[in-house]
């Protein structure tokens, strides 16, 4: 694999645009893939990442029973693949062979890396208070990944019943903002 | 004001990509705004939205004590604006006369909208339980308000340090995804 590793420090650059997320699991040796875009960054250092997977979700089970997963960060030309991802369940259909997409092994947790993303997030579960309302999992991202190659990505960010705006050209404003 | 109701049940498709936005109060009679990507939607209907305030933040204070605030969602021609926002703080400066951004009354909360921005969520605080140990908000949105004439806005995406990723064109593909 040509990915580098990448500071923990920097992660929250690649999550606060808000790109649609492939969120990988690993339950019972039975890796899953989701499609996702309910996140936010919560703190910087360690990482930590709030999203929600929904309790009708497969992967639901897979997050509450291992506490582990990894956010891995799709570009456009992988449009297919996550619109894929996101129209079937792990309950019913391999999505690893329905997608076509590469699992890989991680360096810190039983979910698998999906190796075409441009970037990949390892993570543990940390806050699960929120679970039981709102599905809502706390994540530390452990050990972050990266291809090097990819300078501006050209990320996906959903509007809506299968609408993606495909991330624009960058703009870069003097600023004292982290 | 040419902005039309917005239907609740909509507003999920306007956050989930992940924009900059401006989060208004109004606290003691004084309007703040401040600037802000950490925020992910938590519910569809009614509107949830989980949303990150550090307590460094003067807008912070303003949202636990009144418990209300608007999102008001800014587009490129606001660049400027949104980081003299994130630069200056609301316990030492009037960021709507330092911004030139126009505070307008809201139907249900005391907290202004800001005219200048496409798009407008007023929000009531509805769960504080993570918001000592990480200033984590969930606010429901009870009033929406947009300018019907923007189709495919160009939000602004925080890729940290003043680098912001411009929304770019629209894919629109087959899916069952809401």
């Amino acid at each position: 694999m040509k990915k580098k590793s990448f500071p923990l420090a920097n992660v929250y650059g690649l999550l606060e645009t808000g790109p649609v997320v492939l969120i990988s699991t690993s339950h019972k040796g039975i890796p899953n893939i989701m499609t996702q875009s309910w996140h936010t960054m919560i703190e910087f250092e360690p990482p930590l990442v709030g999203c929600v997977i929904s309790g009708n979700n497969h992967s639901f089970a897979a997050l509450k029973a291992t506490k582990e997963c990894v956010i891995n960060i799709p570009t456009v030309e992988l449009a297919k693949q996550v619109v894929a991802a996101g129209n079937c369940s792990g309950r019913k259909v391999d999505k690893f062979a329905r997608t076509g997409l590469t699992p890989v092994p991680a360096s810190l947790v039983q979910a698998p890396l999906v190796a075409e993303c441009y970037a990949n997030l390892e993570c543990r579960v940390v806050d699960t208070r929120l679970v039981n309302s709102c599905n809502f999992f706390i994540l530390e991202v452990v050990r972050a990944w990266i291809d090097p190659a990819v300078k501006d990505p050209k990320t996906l960010h959903h509007r809506g019943k299968g609408k993606f705006m495909i991330a624009g050209e960058t703009l870069k404003l003097p600023s004292r903002m982290k």
